[in-house]
């Protein structure tokens, strides 16, 4: 191609405008930041992200941005850094070749409400930073996560500098070379997963996007060829080298956004196991059952998704997210698997550890070729101690995937459930629809207002 | 091995005291600090550090370290970023196997300036940093450079939060955690040579060092196999997975930095070049030169080093960083290739640029076994208009090397020169001698009171 490709990149993020995007990406778009704000209000809770949180406290600094759209302010990087990891805490943000919300959306509210953005801009930036994410990723062949390298906060860095330049109205020199400056310093590992260091990493990745704008904006430079040389980033991050750095990007003419779309998570466990916990819990639905009465539970799974539901007895609700048996036994027990479920008391009570033990998960190699990694469906038999044997649909498609969306009032139960889980004092049902029909609020700044009380009196 | 590497590094980088130091390990950590000192002066008023502490000023934050040791304070991690960056923007820093100081000495400085530690703790924790440095850099049997990735700040934040650990007493399971945190964000990428982006990543690991240590400090936890994992950040970053993930380190029993020492740049331009301006230099100073007697010269250069020297005809003091022709012509025409030489206005000049034209490079692969990349010897042939040829004597190891160090005249002359190439508000003389006694200074924060004048008294 003429162009190198951080330049046809950087060209596509400096101009886009919201006059341009199709409806269907602005509706996707604004489904990202209602999921990852749900997500992250209730994440903000957890110990890691109030590890971090002192941490960056500790530096002082402007009151430029809210965390987690509360009455708390610290400097943009550090906020985005902050609610991009309590948005990922819980393993239960959006996805879409990686977790691109939990990435953009920390960011571009963060600089939003640095530089007083429009409801329009924040919507806008997501897409550029989405489009972005999907043409870098997609170029790689191989995985990234076999290597070792996590892709989420390692492209994700590169996404968000991109959203948070176009909210910037960066030229399209500086989104190049914010793009530069964003791969210089982009970074995350799988050996963090986990741990701790999982989500601080994804946090990371925003806090870096921020600051690579900012950089740019101030007049430093990165080189063009960053993304496509030879040893360029996309090769250094590259497992094998197998990447595809020749093919000019079509941004503009389709739109990455709406033909992939985000799949949102009903469960805050590892996706994985979303179609085993549909499957238990329309069974049960169509035939409740007592723990009782059942001899044995058969969970079938592709071989790959059973090797990462690694945890066959979790003892801790961190554990309990990377666990087949788990998420079978609390379908069945508690008819969901819920933030009321996926934590250390619940998975510890007797009757849940008695029934995982007698889950037992069979695996095949049917895979999907559409779905890299999945089987072509997931199922789970019931064995009882009359001898009947329940079987249930074979699922495809967890209810949230990209392929079967949420309805709204799906999205809008989770975000009322997360909200209630996090901070209590918001005002959820108008910052639901806020969120909404985020394209016509003036200020995103009116956001954070929506909490209620004496601290958001105080800012 | 029992312990994980990782494990193994924090409760080396945790136990590690001033009292168990060889002295040659003393001796090297004062002439690392002191060097990385001069070119942090020399570089701080380079245009891409001036961009970055606009930046990281715009953010605001509390005065715990200062810039450059000037009276300028901003929050630790970010002085340590943008001393860092001033540190390594002239291609003026010590290295071995990397650049170790540019990237533990801002570190630590900037940490020990807020822990208020004393010369002895600096030291120490730099010697900490430098072993955990290379216990891991020697472990790649690849070339990190050929893939893509800039080993300097890939590895450096690491080895900076192991250096700011054993300055905050951490415990041994609190640096494991460190380390990992900081493995979770390191980055850097060849892309970025020949750009402000270098200077920046190399900055930057600096930052991810002191702030990983913080967190961990703070609690934040990692994965204890995150370096020797099969998917661990070893094999991550390794070009083709063929990196040592086994061996047990042999710390405190043999030291790296007494067995490898540092290397001292007398010239601020790539350290390939060196050995040919030491060539010249010498013979001019045998045989004194006008250009115009001169019809051409030949250098010799391994293949290698001939392929990084890539800028024939350079017209900034930047390219000109990475010139054999010019650092020949330089040396022929100024007797020098100092900072009075590496700029736009001395690199444009005429008779610079017509001598250049003269100056052909000969390449051979006649590699130094000891010294990766590195032909046995480099050497300079001058063609007269008479029909003489003078040869230069064919030299091995340029003075500075590591198995030829400066002595401290040398070191001290360095040392003076960068700071009046920088800030001229020091009482330089003095700085130098604090330097060459670090271990015996009670508290690092007298090192700015040396900054004379109305700045350094508002302090």
């Amino acid at each position: 191609m003429a162009r190198k490709l951080a330049q046809a990149l950087g060209e596509f993020a400096a101009n886009l405008r919201f006059s341009q995007l199709p409806t269907a990406a602005i509706r996707t778009a604004k489904t990202g930041v209602i999921d990852c704000v749900a997500v992250m209000v209730a994440g903000s809770v957890e110990l890691p992200v109030q590890i971090l949180r002192k941490t960056l406290n500790g530096l002082g600094g402007v009151p430029e941005a809210t965390l987690y759209l509360s009455a708390e302010r610290m400097p943009a990087p550090d906020a985005a850094w902050i609610n991009g990891m309590a948005g990922h805490v819980l393993d239960y943000d959006d996805f879409a070749r990686g977790h691109p919300s939990v990435v953009i959306v920390p960011a571009i509210l963060a600089e939003g409400e640095a530089l007083d953005a429009s409801g329009a801009d924040i919507v806008t930036a997501y897409v550029a930073g989405y489009e972005v994410w999907m043409e870098l990723v997609t170029r790689e062949r191989g995985n990234y996560q076999m290597k070792g390298w996590h892709p989420t906060p390692l492209i994700g860095a590169l996404a968000a500098a991109a959203a948070c330049a176009n909210l910037r109205r960066l030229d399209a020199a500086a989104v190049t070379a914010a793009l530069g400056l964003a791969a210089a310093q982009a970074s995350g590992i799988t050996a963090s997963y986990g741990t701790m260091a999982k989500s601080m990493q994804v946090g990371k990745a925003a806090h870096t996007g921020v600051i690579s704008v900012r950089m740019a904006a101030d007049g430093m430079t990165a080189l063009p060829e960053v993304l496509d040389h030879e040893q360029g980033f996309l090769r250094a991050v590259s497992p094998a080298g197998d990447v595809d750095v020749q093919s000019a990007p079509r941004l503009g003419e389709r739109w990455h956004i709406t033909e992939r779309g985000l799949s949102i998570k009903r469960y805050p466990v590892c996706y994985c196991a979303h179609r085993a916990i549909d499957a238990t819990i329309n069974l049960i639905s169509r035939q409740p059952l007592e723990a009782e009465d059942i001899d044995r539970i058969e969970v079938s799974l592709s071989r790959i998704h059973a090797t990462i539901l690694k945890n066959h007895r979790p003892t801790t609700g961190l554990a309990a997210k990377f666990s087949a048996e788990f998420a079978v036994a609390a379908s069945v027990l508690a008819g969901n698997v819920g933030l009321q479920e996926v934590n250390d008391a619940f998975v510890t009570r007797r009757e849940v550890q008695e029934l995982m033990r007698r889950v037992t998960v069979v695996t095949n190699e049917n895979y999907d070729p559409e779905a890299p990694g999945f089987a072509l469906w997931d199922q789970v038999h019931v064995f009882l101690k009359d001898s009947r044997v329940l079987e249930s649909e074979q699922v495809r498609h967890a209810l949230g995937n990209a392929k079967r969306p949420l309805g709204t009032d799906d999205l809008r139960r989770k975000f009322l459930d997360c909200m209630a889980a996090g901070d209590q004092g918001f005002d959820a049902e108008q910052l639901f629809r806020d969120l909404e029909t985020l394209e016509h609020l003036a200020s995103c700044r009116a956001l954070a207002a929506r909490r209620r009380g004496p601290a958001a009196a105080a800012a």
